[in-house]
């Protein structure tokens, strides 16, 4: 079994062999008050193998990065057999072209890692934790953007739309206000002062651009944990909506959120489909989750036509086919169609 | 003349042509709170363009990494003539092959950058800063190590060395102690409470290191510029000691700068040079300044045997060639043996 080889605090790194899950390496670094920030939502499960073929990311993008932004080297054998090392454990280092940067995010393509070092974080002790509810996409949207000005990058920033309001409402007790957008925003540091002086911050951007609700996590409510319920809850409920379901993965520049949303919207009402969306305001990072019955042809029909029209659009935005989910085998002809109309100047 | 084309704040981008000098974009983003992190000392002169090229860090590189964490798009135009656009604008995007950070540090072999597009961060509005001397490198090197376990980051961490404190004693009034080691760190943040909060920290780690003097910038004495006098004034006394000077740069593993540091003290008694050493203690990037008479035959072969001894030293370390300034004309040929030695096993 793949382990954990070298945790050196010191020099901030840990090397570890691509089979160790995401949770172990963060069991590990746990005691020392570190992290590895890319946190994928299928943290539990996930190699960190697999987080550096496909360059996951996770909640805390926006503040943090992902996984591109810890790979200081990288152990690989190519398709012939040689073994390369690529990279520094130093945290600076420009000797030489970037390889290990290509092999993350290729997916095993070009070669198969046999070992990781990853630059590692000391992890802020102290959160703070608020949620908001906006009547219209295009409150909800200039918050996001009224927060970007405002200079604060919340450690988390996440959404939820009205149709993944309304699933949670039908299968949980939560009994969440049905609103175009509810936002989930947490910041963190080593001071309370610090935590609360972003978070006040966000609330009274909120304020600002009509939020019906605000509400700030209250230990004594169930904390943080109450105003995550939601969004934690999203997948698991979409799962029970038909047989079906597909998690779609796209990125746009932060300011199209809105507009994205409201493209999603019409498309679903447009095909006669379930598409409720979650996912990453604060670094423009979408999660359209497409419910269908897979042994109706005429509704995998309209499931392929929406998505070749979901990512027309995305591409005409300026956006990304994948933001952290990758390309693998489903996107790749959009990805070949993509790079031969804009990679290519002449 | 090149110009910054668009500075987008709610995309959190600005796009720029590569003639365009660092501290041009510096005082477009100033106004909205933002900067562009990787702040090279040479940044009133130095074009981003040049900044890519090389990869270019600075002193907020522990904290903040360098230039290559921040390019997002690249044009390039490459040596057929073709124009190639790589990445994407979004936050975060996973489709295709990293080719941007093939290109970040390239130094011009593979391409000529036309266009860039860097994310830029909101600037913390708040910071503090602390100076320390330290009788022998070993304490000095133990207290760096305390710090990365404390958990603190310093938004700087610098260090001169007893050579580099001497040369400036000759040529200033500064008046420093002359000891092994002087450390000069900074916090920021958004409150007071949270930069005072790390800054605490990271004295009293000084302090349980036996600093000879820690001092807290006080602005009624000149504050934080009064602690950055040393570390500032380095280059240009250096450039006095002798009729040349070569800025060598290289890394090491954090923990192995007080070794790094004695090794270079040692090879300077014994080639009969002057090799004071400044640089960044928080991501272990190390500066020495080799001072020679250019027109003395003798003199120049002891540096290039010094600096010849120097690098297999520090191969042999785990350290790279270069932190920060890229391999150039000069270290070509140390470059192609280091790569020959380690990147390939088989």
């Amino acid at each position: 079994m793949d382990k954990i080889i070298h945790i050196n605090i010191e020099d901030r790194l840990a090397v570890v062999q691509p089979g160790v899950i995401y949770a172990e390496l963060d069991r590990a670094l746990s005691p020392h008050g570190f992290f590895f920030p890319p946190d994928p939502a299928s943290g539990s499960v996930c190699t960190l193998g697999g987080n550096v073929a496909t360059n996951a990311g996770g909640i805390k993008g926006a503040k943090y990065g992902t996984t591109k932004d810890y790979v200081l080297t990288l152990e690989v054998v190519l398709p012939d057999g040689r073994i390369l090392h690529t990279g520094s454990k130093c945290m600076k280092s420009v000797s030489g072209y970037d390889l290990t940067r290509l092999f993350v995010g290729s997916e095993g393509t070009i070669g198969v890692i046999t070992k990781i070092t990853f630059k590692i974080n000391p992890k802020p002790p102290v959160t703070s934790t608020a949620m908001a509810t906006f009547e219209t996409l295009e409150d909800g949207g200039q918050a996001i953007s009224e927060i970007m000005y405002s200079g604060i990058i919340p450690s988390a920033l996440e959404f939820v739309d009205q149709q993944s309001l309304k699933a949670i409402n039908e299968n949980t007790d939560l009994g969440l206000p049905e609103v175009e957008i509810m936002l989930v925003a947490e910041t963190d540091g080593y001071t309370k002062e610090e935590t609360e002086f972003q978070m006040k911050t966000i609330m009274e951007i909120f304020r600002k651009n009509n939020a019906t609700t605000v509400k700030h996590a209250d230990e004594s409510k169930g904390g943080a944990a109450a105003l995550w319920a939601a969004r934690k809850s999203a997948y698991g409920v979409m799962a029970r909506i038909n047989n079906n379901l597909i998690v779609e993965d796209l990125a746009v520049p932060m300011s199209k959120v809105p507009e994205m949303l409201r493209f999603i919207s019409d498309l679903a009402k447009k095909y006669d489909l379930k598409i409720p969306t979650v996912g990453h305001a604060g670094d423009g990072n979408l999660h359209p989750v497409v419910s269908f019955d897979g042994t109706d042809p005429d509704q995998v029909g309209r499931v392929e036509d929406a998505s070749e029209e979901l990512f027309e659009k995305v591409i005409e935005m300026g956006g990304t086919l994948t933001g952290e989910h990758g390309i693998g085998l489903a996107k790749m002809p959009l990805c070949i169609l993509s790079m031969m109309r804009s990679v290519w100047i002449s």
